[in-house]
């Protein structure tokens, strides 16, 4: 259904029609000019050469410092998403199998499959505040379970995990010798303490992304946080796959971390008035759904909906929203990004609300 | 030894030596201004968000007329090398083959051995005029070989290969129902004419850069040409892995297309130049190479020198070569990168040749 959605997008758009995109998570801000600025003088400076597969020292301490870890520790990657896949990759057999709570971003899902892997969702519900019952998680482990991966706040939920909770899903990890892999490309610009993977027992994974906090995605710089031995491999299969990040663009996102509290500080503003707009929108609606504490989404329920047709016709109405496909088994939800300009986000809101009256 | 000879490097370099490196790949000269400006004005436009995972359409389509081919046969990939590893990825399983006629890019070995493929090396020789001896290749086909790398012209020898000679490994390949990758990188500013491989019969694959004819190796830009369904299964694994190449840099690779004949015209005349130098330098020495027929390398051989003692040792007089290690089987060559400003090749050459008078 997906591919039918954005084949109307495109046929609308063709047609002179306005389409609201509220369905991809791209920040509709630039990136700040003075990272922008930074990434011009490298250029001009001639640092458009080869350069170590691990990322540059200077921005690899940086983030050390950041995440109080030692520079070995992080690997600088074109985009998360490549850390992700790389971790998979590297840890993993066709065969084993990975646990992801639901609803979770698809590029998981998709990685497994592509490596041979099997995915064991645990699904977690809005009506239990999309708490991860740790039973479940537990249940859905065996001898061929190598990875959990969690995604901390969450897409599309923008639910922050409960701290007791990761606690007790990192204490069956370590008894069991399994390793978690944390995506946190959210965490940075949550609106409520998130705490890190990197703060609990035990040698795991954390991934992070420049995306997001600095809306910088089309960028493609992130980072893995993780021990020793297994960034040496991710720098390995840098060598034989990407090579390295431009360096002129790390350069740009050692800017981006000098300008680091000032930046977060905006954005987390900006989006926690948009996720509050939402709330207060979709207020006197049939919808059902928890207040984000997160950027960008919202990820709200209509008893019986078919978020698939619903999706789709919507868009006769200049909106465009994902349904469930993306995320699981959520044919009553649909995710709202709350990353267009603003005007369009709070019009786009009241259509759909409009639909729920 | 060629890890001892890189810290050895630092080592040197570190209490102040001055060190000549032509152990490298990477040009010496800057990327046209023109292409930077490009870049930076598509920064400032605000072309820094996600795209397409085949590349942006108008590149595609540059590519697709300069090959003779449809923007659908084009997949952007950032670098030639993760074009090869994707290929290699989605068309390759564990205990399948490879053959790949040696000396040969070290990165084509290790990314098979990460996907645990196996690698059969035919070996070519100097005294063959590096010569692929077809029957040696036949031989080493079997009902597990799934791919034939070539590498033309070649990393380490700039031999561009005989025309005859590929039609008879497209004429096997095809028969046996194998795919040809063919790495064309240097192709553009070889100085002989180079037929690729899109000219002869089979749907084979080409992977192609931007690193080397515009000297562009730091900003990770290259492109693979194939089959729609091959570039469609590339297109996915970006999707789940590299996302996308940043706009802003595509833009400036699509600047160099427009500058294309200028900048071939004149990177090949410097690099005709410097393995002129080189072939001049070397003529009264023990050395035996062949004419480079591309750029950038020199890949000479001296009766039972062993390169590896005869680069480490060669760091003390200030110039840096590839020992053999990376090339495969032959102990008697070290390679020559002639990628260094003019004055220091002219100098390191010189201390070579003196090393074999």
């Amino acid at each position: 259904m997906l591919y039918e959605i954005n084949e109307k997008i495109i046929k609308l758009e063709m047609e002179g029609r306005k389409i609201i995109k509220l369905n991809i998570g791209d920040p509709d801000q630039q990136t700040p000019m003075e990272i922008i600025k930074t990434a011009i003088n490298a250029m001009k400076k001639g640092k458009t050469k080869y350069a170590s597969a691990a990322g540059e020292m200077r921005l690899r301490e940086a983030l050390a410092e950041i995440h109080e870890v030692d520079a070995d520790n992080i690997v600088i990657t074109p985009g998360s998403k490549w850390g992700v896949f790389a971790v998979m990759y590297l840890l993993l057999s066709k065969g084993d199998n990975i646990i992801i709570p639901s609803p979770h971003w698809t590029a998981y899902e998709l990685a497994a499959k592509s490596l041979g892997v099997d995915v064991k969702l645990v699904k977690t519900r809005l009506e239990s505040n999309w708490e991860v019952n740790v039973e479940d998680l537990k249940a859905a482990i065996n001898n061929k379970t190598k990875l959990i991966i969690l995604n901390n706040p969450n897409n599309p939920t923008s639910k922050v995990m409960n701290e007791k909770t990761v606690e007790k899903i990192v204490s069956i990890a370590n008894e069991r010798g399994i390793k978690i892999l944390s995506d946190e490309v959210y965490a940075d610009i949550s609106f409520v303490k998130t705490k890190s993977l990197l703060e609990f027992e035990g040698e795991h994974i954390v991934v992070r992304s420049f995306s997001k906090t600095f809306a910088m995605t089309g960028w493609r710089i992130g980072y893995v946080i993780a021990d020793k031995t297994l960034t040496d491999k991710i720098v390995k299969l840098n060598q034989i796959t990407v090579t390295n990040v431009p360096v002129f663009l790390q350069e740009a996102a050692l800017k981006a971390l000098e300008l680091r509290n000032q930046i977060i500080k905006v954005m987390r503003k900006k989006y926690q008035k948009r996720a509050d707009l939402a709330c207060k929108i979709f207020l006197d609606t049939k919808l059902k759904f928890t207040k984000p504490e997160a950027p960008f989404y919202i990820f709200p329920k209509s008893e019986g909906l078919n978020s698939e047709t619903f999706s789709f016709n919507l868009l006769d109405k200049g909106v465009a929203v994902a349904p469930r496909t993306s995320f699981g088994d959520y044919l009553e939800h649909f995710r709202i990004s709350l990353t267009a300009p603003d005007d369009e986000i709070e019009l786009g809101l009241k259509i759909i609300a409009e639909a729920f009256k």
